[in-house]
């Protein structure tokens, strides 16, 4: 007999993240003991027919094709959003108006004005949310981050972090529709500042403290691309490319850039952070190694290690196989799962919250701003 | 409706082995559009209370503490194996006498004797059969038995391989009993030979073909060591370590190595292939990576690639998640399902077969006759 | 006999870049086939004691203590300045009134206008003139430059540069006097905006062409320190930290960093530049690689390829030794030397000359503005 | 007036080795503050027209054609051999009854037998002599050595080496004649077993003591190849690639190989030692950095640190530039000579002398004897 409390889970979108976050309510239980076990109660998409296979093939028990209906069923405990951005406000309110726990993926909006609406909405319904800000649970970040709260860091002054990838390089690529919509501002909000930046500024934050100002620019290299649905050759309204300046709180200095120009670069998110007394590497394509400078480590030996983060006292590596064999992407949804449901049992909230998704939007909005202004802007909050 | 087969998964054990292949069978619906669906009927376990905790965990609609009588349920398709190497032979050869389909955690048996019973039990049976050698299934190295394949490689002049560990320097470590039965030549077989080098065995054959004769040293560094049940100090009877100079069939030359008294390395298993035109290596420490140095390339450029498998044109990996986005370990596992699914429906069998694991066995089998001898000795059928 | 002119060189300073230039001069003849030949005819600097021993050592043939003296000798053809950098203009100057021909080391001058001045000396006397930013004399960052020249990288979209040092992290490091004037700005002219950004700017200027406009910031971290001669604690007047954005005139964004406070690097200078077709990246420590991506590979097989720029058909290399041996960081100061050489022959001057030399100073001038103005400021003559 | 000690050295050739011989005693005096001041005094070859040529871009004070006039010349002190291995032991034993000092480049005799006679005639003349395993001088190689005989890695397991390059796998290349010589065996001795494994054997058995045991295979893959000379198409007399397994006195076990057909590979000459509390690692590729695991390090960060091999205290570091500077190939002869210098005045004799070289000579004796015996053989010696 189970004592474990059934988390009755619906998700909207089944997409490349609706894939990541089933896969992840449906895999914590075997692999954390947790006092809630989440359940694939329905998922919803327009499409009726393919709504109904994926079901089928994932296991949910139930499908809907209209997000409003399945935002008032009352055998859903938790709205998971997984849909592309111009959705995420009203899905968000509604589902904590009608007292669900909400997750959704990042951005939380499509500016920081659409995002506080979302933040006012479930701190009035009180229920549970989170953004899907993955990558704080890569385990050698989650390292990084028990470092720098250690203090053996010591005074920071530097952090750098980039976002290079590729894939938009040629001029044949459509913009919009299904699978493009990161390409259309009206529906993703921006470009890779909202894309890629987002999740290295919520890292860097979690990480490094608020952001005081920021110098910005962007770039469209590509003006003009022809529509995937209409055929028709429209302007390009996103930023292919956003780069800046930051003064951190606590005094540090950054630099932050994301490009889909950087040839030979899929997903190269990288940060490093760098102290008085140690400094810390990081690269999303070799997800599984810290990279570690120790200035007190003896004046001949000194070097960057690189430390493989597969061994059970690191973090959550414990729930998963043997030293030496590496986790992958799709564990930090996992992570981010089995932490928020800590949370409903601890009663401490998991971060990133929605209010901390608002705060990376105050830092993208600002960026935008600067890249507009050519000044220095100041973060809203910051 | 789904037109799926099911087929009912029988998994004796619950170990770290016993895990990787629940998960596998868990998992490859999701990713794989295949034509059989396996359900896992049950896990098999000696004690009752743990059994019955780990198939509630895992979703297992029943489970047993008697192997025999899981063999004898006709609801059962498939008996997977995935306990103590002294178990394999009874319950393979019982499983294909019952008409079941046989999986068999690697190596086969603890010797060629014990292994090629249990080929002639599955073939007599006609029943499918599979070893799991999952790190066929890494995409990165099924990318490089393509690439041999395909004869881009020319000729082939060397080929070496390593399996580097570090968990058994320590004199306190204990041997023997539940977790710790690879120290023991009774269950295990061997030492390091049968469970690193078998490894490194399968995947050399299987790219670079038949192994003709070897010479080989093996040594035992701790020769004491306590037992974890009794307490009592005992002679230890595996190989701590063990190398090897080789002959392929084929005229290339092999150095192979393992050990687990290599401080620094967790799991290190490296593997190179050098040809006449293209070079290849591979490190199971960044699993998600091959490097290819293409002797074609023009001069001023030659350069050793490192080749991020994450692509949608890379073996197995349109079926997860976007370009640059890594899998880990587990995955291979998944592969190795999807692979011998496919193959049921095929009627190709999937590889490596009872048989392979067979001919990895005679070269493990003259590894440890070769560094008694102190001569170079034929592998049997090599 | 010899058929070749000798060059009769005065070198003013005997420090850290006394030495390697005083390498280079000495070394280029064995490995360079020239049709001159130069001579170390005289080394000057204060002390008497010291510069009569580094002259024994050295094989100079002569010593002064005076650098009007040297410049004034009719013996010497060449005089080159290693001496910091409030000393450049002055006998850079003077030494072109006297015809002599003029090596200066870099930054050219403290500041834009003490350059320009620098300039219209060497330009008025009409004397061979260069400056020593060695960096683009590695082998790989020449190679680097052949490609980019050759138009396969197609339109550029990115440039990054990154010069990070670690070595004045601690208070209790002094400022001023020998050894430590760079930490003095009104000896350096600035801090790492002129010692370490100027190189990387030097560089990305030869490979990717003007920059339009910059927006920067600079932090001093620490900032008081006691002198080293007088002991007073005093304000630190240099930039401790300086990055920057900006555009270049072919339409590509970059961004650039120095510090000496980043942790665990010693002089990590990194370039990457990213084109349609090809991206390259290169990094000091390494100095001897050239990482490559080439996107007309075929697309399983794409990856970043590790260039060991050792080979003959290598720039320079065949002077050398033979593949897979590396040079090191004096040689690119040899390699200046034979090209400054052959430049003297093929009446084709070698670059950077000091006109160049004057295009980096506008740009660290536009950065050190920006810091102040916060705000984007435009190149002179960018 | 300098109070150093002239030692006029008289090199015989000026290949590939003559060059970096000479380079070493033309540079240390610049660098290193010895009580000894080398002098390039003259060099020897057979052609009159090129060694007079050479003589002159290097400064070589006079010239000889026939080595048996330079060894009687009463002017030299040190007699230098860079000539093909076949000529060695005549030159050696010449200068040595000639009362000179002598230094040979590697390896010393084409057997042990012709070694022997060697040491036999140093030490009878009772002259300084030293063998040219420069392989010892790369700065983090003598870091290894240092923190071998410190004892902190505790109990060796393991040591591998590897000499991989590519060199000869074109059938085209021919065989002997100038430049070529180390293709045929009656004058090099045997083929990699002499050339490259020799380099690994000396280090090996530096750092880790004697060798007892060995088990070695050798291979000549192309059979046939054209006389440089004769174009006459003969038999191909040396390996191609040889590999051995070896016991070391101290019980540690080793795998060695060297190959001229590892295609990717110019001159990777790669060395492991494993303790029970610390490992190191190195790459001739990348020769500036020592790869270090201290398992003292806390359990969550350890990992192999890169150390990059460029500081003030590391071996030979101070004498060159500054910190994260890097040295290269030519160095390691340049250490050399300082160090012989060093043994002259102290009277402590620099390793490896002649008595050094002649223990590699009886381990690569083995090896070719295992090949052929297909049996363990012991070092003689050993």
């Amino acid at each position: 007999m189970s004592t474990k409390k059934i988390l009755n889970v619906g998700i909207v979108g089944y997409g490349f993240m609706g894939r990541t976050h089933a896969n992840a309510f449906r895999q914590v239980s075997q692999f954390f003991d947790l006092p809630f076990r989440p359940v694939l109660k329905a998922v919803c998409a327009r499409n009726a027919a393919n709504v109904a296979a994926f079901a089928e093939q994932w296991g949910y028990q139930s499908h809907e094709t209209d997000w409003r209906k399945l935002v008032e069923r009352p055998d859903i405990d938790l709205i998971d959003i997984a849909t592309p951005n111009d959705t995420h406000a009203e899905i968000a309110i509604a589902a904590a108006k009608a007292g669900k726990m909400v997750m959704c993926e990042k951005p939380l909006g499509r500016s920081a004005e659409e995002s506080a609406r979302m933040v006012a909405a479930v701190e009035a319904a009180g229920v549970a949310n989170m953004v899907w800000y993955n990558y704080r649970r890569v385990p050698a970040v989650t390292l990084a981050k028990h470092l720098v709260d250690s203090g053996r860091l010591g005074k920071i002054f530097h952090y750098r972090a980039k976002f290079l990838q590729d894939w938009t390089i040629s001029r044949d690529l459509p913009q919009g529709g299904p699978g493009l919509w990161r390409l259309d501002a009206s529906v993703a909000g921006s470009g890779v500042t909202g894309d890629l930046l987002a999740h290295c500024i919520d890292t860097a934050m979690w990480l490094n403290g608020g952001i005081k100002d920021v110098s910005a620019m962007t770039e469209t290299f590509i003006t003009e691309r022809q529509h995937t649905l209409t055929g028709a050759v429209q302007p390009v309204s996103i930023d292919d490319a956003s780069a800046f300046l930051a003064h951190f709180q606590n005094g540090s200095l950054a630099t932050f850039e994301a490009t889909r120009y950087a040839r030979g670069h899929k997903a190269l998110y990288t940060l490093e952070i760098n102290g008085e007394h140690m400094s810390l590497a990081w690269d999303l394509h070799d997800l599984h190694r810290l990279q570690v400078f120790d200035h007190g480590d003896e004046g001949q030996l000194r070097g960057w290690r690189s430390v493989h983060i597969t061994d059970g006292d690191h973090p959550y590596m414990k729930h998963w196989w043997v030293p030496g064999l590496q986790i992958g992407y799709e564990h930090t949804f996992i992570h981010q799962v089995a932490d928020f449901l800590e949370g409903l049992s601890t009663g401490k909230p998991a971060a990133p919250t929605f209010r901390d998704g608002l705060a990376t939007d105050h830092v993208t909005d600002a960026v935008l701003k600067s890249a507009r202004s050519r000044r220095w802007e100041n973060v809203a909050g910051g």
